[in-house]
């Protein structure tokens, strides 16, 4: 700490940032969040927010990131084939939102999402581009980016009912009840016929 | 009009109100909408807004009714049987969400519900009791709160891929493209065998 009690660069000074950001991205979304309040909440100078991460957006998109790299899971995904692909996706979405606390970064893209055209964008090049796409086409199948349209409509439907609309019993089910429930519909979605 | 200038009871007075109350919570959503701010919206006299609707609830209740009664609409649906219900649903849903201006209800419905523990509870009522556990009833399963939790899940999330991430080619597709390649997914968790 300086003299004057903030943070100067110490190796906890980006964690601070980051958790500061996910508690107001989460509780305000996106666009009532400022570099500024989230500087004061970590107890940091907003210049060392913009080093760390450029911009508010650079800021959002490192609180949204999952705690796997999405390209390493996507790839592990398509490694294990073509056959349950759908089941496998539910498995592991599920079992990276279960894992976050309180689902909070979860939360965040999906009520900033709602309430802000920008930080839909951002989800949805998150979603789309980096791992549904990527999927529809490591699944072989044509029209991915009908594909990955359609595999987005069940995803962050099964995240709007499990975690904001608390839709029993898919609110509270285990990953093995729900995986072969959505997975077929998943698995329809990349590599079935469409009409 | 009085003097003063509100609006005194005339028979507009209580579409002027749901058109404020509308505005109002489309934009600002549940929360940050008071009853006070619609009657000098619509200029009439807050009570007056609670005469005609109750409550902040109840308005909100009126805000976000279908443009058609939802059991008129679910009776409707189940009279042309169980075969194709699930495409039949789908073109039913997007007639009503594309026929509203702006999709102003809808996104006033997923705004509040993704932002305020209430109004997901007044959402989940509408869509879950009035809407889809009847559908999954009428249809003939077994589970049909199971099935209308899974309904759920793919509605909710066509209702986001379209409107709210606008994710293409779903954000634009006509009905006629769409029913057959989601119909399909409602079909079987109306009337599907489930693990």
């Amino acid at each position: 700490m300086s003299p004057g009690g903030r943070r100067t660069g110490d190796s906890g000074t980006r964690a601070a940032i980051l958790a500061a950001a996910r508690e107001a991205f989460g509780a305000q979304g996106y666009g009532a969040t400022s570099v500024r309040a989230v500087a004061r909440t970590a107890q940091v100078d907003p210049s060392l927010v913009l080093h760390f991460f450029g911009s508010k957006d650079g800021l959002f998109e490192a609180v949204l990131a999952l705690p796997i790299d999405p390209a390493t899971v996507v790839a592990g995904l398509l490694a294990g084939g073509s056959d349950g692909l759908g089941e496998r996706i539910v498995r592991t979405f599920l079992a990276v939102w279960d894992g976050s606390p309180g689902q909070g970064p979860m939360l965040a893209m999906l009520r900033s999402a709602v309430s802000h055209q920008d930080s839909a964008g951002m989800l949805r090049e998150l979603l789309l581009r980096v791992i549904l796409r990527p999927l529809a086409v490591g699944a072989g199948g044509d029209h991915p980016d009908r594909r990955a349209a359609l595999l987005a409509s069940q995803i962050v439907g099964l995240a709007m009912t499990r975690y904001v609309l608390k839709v029993e019993p898919v609110a509270s089910a285990p990953a093995d009840e729900l995986a072969p429930l959505i997975g077929p519909t998943l698995q329809r979605y990349l590599a079935g016929a469409l009409p």
